[in-house]
């Protein structure tokens, strides 16, 4: 393990959470609101981050298991960090409230323990979706888009941060490639917001619904969420985003530099697009009676879908009051999420699509033992080890849902609580079912049970390894540098 | 396709059917009611298995897509027929409702359309808990037992019949192997039964709750299930019953054979005590302020686990109200389920150690990717194929339940009913929770569900590969016989 290294990272991180907290500083003051609760917390990263990540190490190099480090050590930090602001403005006082909220808020889930919303400070409102906007694209990626400092070996972080079972870089500079994907993120935030402002909401609205669609997070300046609007053209407007921001953004890239074909080829897109198809006319056929018309059916469940899907959890409705199937639908897409490398969470259509077509095909196996069947993904054979490596990631996601389950069972929250909670959480959506349904909130939970959810939430967010090996004897050990070889 | 060779397999097995009706026919004679409902139906039985089975076809061969096609064929029409005494006898009118309860027999799950079990002929609930027993260690492996008919092309009969990830012969000859498989399987039953008779339960009632508990069923001449009797001893004789039944049957072989060293090593052995033990004590914990004392609470929590985790579902508390740790447990153990190689059901110990293993050790990978790491099961290394092939399992597994529960939540009932009664079909278990908790039943699910949940419960029975592959087109298609090669 490369330690120096490890911590300048980690220092550098903090600083630049440091430098992004001039925002909220900026809302508060437009607002005339006191500044004190963001500057405290900006002079402690100063501090932390001055004291870590000033000196630049000899030796830069950063394999895989320090890439997992980096990652995980620095989004919990800057949670931990984050959460001060809630905590020194009086408007989330319990620290580990603050400090859920904030996981919520960086891994893009929109989970909160709120009650009312509305009584918040704008300055604060501005950071809980401020961090959405950060954590949607990546803590780390914006680090590298604006301080290239790892020569060469970002990939592991990338890899480590970016959702998804595999990362291509767009350019052959790590920082370059970064620098596109923010690039084209904030561009199109930008113009979400106009379109906002075009349909008359304010300003202050507009930012915070276009970051919390951006992150596909979900917090919301409002309690009702996107319905407090009543507004159709409001809700196409984001949930049309929110689904344009669940989609791979190398797409995005190919669409820029003309390379169409790639984009109409894409595999991931049509089953993405094909399942929010499905679902939309299954629940809006299911739900169409709760209406009276199709076209308001169509409206709400579009909404919701895009909004599961991508995991963002906005609503318009309370799809907690639907009939059982639209309500199965939704917990199913909860689960598939959005696709890699967008700003979305859950399984992700990628994976879901290899473990399809990986299992047609050692069925086949199982008829036609010696016919050679190679899996296609994306136009390319898919290396056996990467179908291995989804079928791992859905292990042991499952068995981590499955801990997590019994221990958040102990609070003796009704079933479909207990579970939908975790499925929120874990694929960073927000709401789920019942108690915690889009009217809902988390505040009943305890802080044992607030802090694993957190603990999800990061697992769900970093995909599940980084978070992990965190708690590897292995990865603490020192090792002559001799005995280390880049991964690959 | 060797259609002939398939056509004569279940023409045997289907002979066999008629033959096994005498039992029930037995128990009518005793009981002084009607014999008529079996005699048809083995009149039927014999004019369809002689039109298929007659004549000895000259090729003889089986391979692994012959032999999913038997199975899943004969398991089938075994349903098929062996509904008609249901019919005949008037006590399920409804053919679906006759059907799914032959299935739910077969399969060993134990669900039930039945809402007051007493009523029935003493014959039919003879047939229906003995269906239990038939189906427990295999249709088609108690075929072989008696006719070994296939020349040693057995093995992919016993492999597509037998649950777990891999099978190994007992001894050389495969009908010699099902021969030892089944007189361990009498013997434990018939031990059974005297251990019941001596605590005092009448004859009738002990053949019906040993044969659901040998065949890990769960039908019950009781309304009430296990617990009409409010004994303690039962409960102990019962439970630990279910548990021996729900243990590799190749290790009662062992012991037979005086191969101590070999059963004490058993890893899936270990892992499944330890499940157990954790799961009594932690309901025990949980369960204590509902019962009064501990002794109490061990006794109903360990009923309970042995039910569930056998996937038998007898119950002799109403587990549906119990606290939600207790549930959640009982619900995670419902996947889990019994042993490879038993009677039980559920994805089984040994995938969950394997799929728990074989993680671990890519995770490890991530850390250290230059270091060899092979799985080890069982004292033996664990070739890679098999590795995939609990992955693949696992992930089509999953599919078919998403699928199965988005087409069972247009029932409209809620979802924590929908989720466990598709649960408690697929593992083959029972009961489930809320509507179909242990005092409720099947009888509010539509046709078209009862069709639905019989097909899952055989997907689950036959580990869901031969079910699934018997609707491949490839499956169907004729080759000539000179491209036909061994599959190994």
């Amino acid at each position: 393990m490369n330690y120096r290294m490890i911590g300048f990272v980690v220092g550098r991180i903090l600083l630049t959470e440091a430098v992004l907290l001039l925002l909220p500083l900026g809302a508060a003051a437009v607002y005339r609101e006191s500044g004190v609760p963001y500057l405290a917390t900006m002079a402690l990263l100063v501090l932390a981050g001055a004291a870590l990540g000033l000196r630049r190490p000899r030796e830069t190099a950063l394999y895989a298991r320090d890439g997992f480090a980096v990652v995980a050590l620095a989004w919990i930090l800057v949670s931990a960090f984050g959460a001060l602001p809630f905590v020194f403005s009086g408007d989330i006082p319990g620290y580990v409230d603050a400090f859920f909220e904030t996981v919520s808020g960086f891994t893009t889930t929109g989970a909160t323990i709120l009650t009312e919303v509305e009584r918040l400070h704008r300055g604060i409102l501005f950071w809980r979706s401020f961090t959405h906007w950060v954590g949607g694209m990546g803590v780390l990626v914006f680090v590298m888009a604006i301080l290239p400092m790892t020569d060469g070996h970002g990939m592991h972080l990338m890899r480590a941060e970016v959702p998804g079972p595999s990362v291509g870089k767009l350019v052959s500079r790590m920082s370059d490639s970064a620098k596109i994907l923010y690039g084209i993120y904030a561009a199109m935030t930008l113009i979400e917001i106009v379109l906002l402002l075009c349909g008359g909401m304010p300003v202050f609205d507009a930012c915070i619904h276009a970051f919390g669609t951006a992150g596909t997070g979900g917090f919301s300046s409002r309690g009702l969420s996107v319905g407090a609007y009543q507004n159709a053209y409001f809700d196409v407007v984001i949930a049309t985003f929110m689904l344009l921001f669940s989609i791979n953004f190398n797409l995005y890239y190919f669409l820029l530099i003309r390379r169409f074909r790639e984009v109409a080829r894409s595999e991931t897109l049509w089953a993405f697009l094909g399942i929010v198809l499905g679902a939309v006319v299954l629940i809006t056929v299911n739900i169409c009676p709760l209406y009276g018309s199709a076209l308001t059916g169509a409206r709400y469940a579009y909404f919701q879908v895009a909004s599961i899907i991508s995991t963002t959890g906005y609503s318009t409705a309370d799809f907690n009051a639907w009939p059982t199937l639209s309500r199965s639908i939704l917990v199913v897409l909860m689960f598939i999420g959005a696709c890699a490398g967008s700003t979305g969470g859950g399984i992700k259509v990628d994976r879901v699509v290899i473990l399809v077509k990986s299992s047609l095909r050692d069925m086949k196996k199982m008829l036609h033992p010696n016919a050679v069947a190679t899996v296609r993904f994306e136009g390319k054979p898919l290396p056996e080890r990467n179908i291995q490596g989804v079928h791992v990631f859905a292990a042991v996601y499952l068995m981590i849902f499955v801990v997590s389950y019994l221990l958040l069972s102990l609070e003796q929250f009704d079933l479909v609580t207990t579970f939908t909670a975790l499925a929120a959480c874990i694929n960073n959506i927000g709401p789920g079912l019942e108690m915690v349904g889009p009217m809902g909130n988390f505040s009943a939970f305890s802080p044992l049970s607030k802090l694993l959810l957190s603990f999800d939430m990061l697992v769900g967010r970093l995909e599940i390894f980084p978070m992990l090996l965190l708690f590897a004897p292995s990865i603490w050990k020192r090792r002559r540098l001799v005995r280390r070889r880049p991964s690959v």
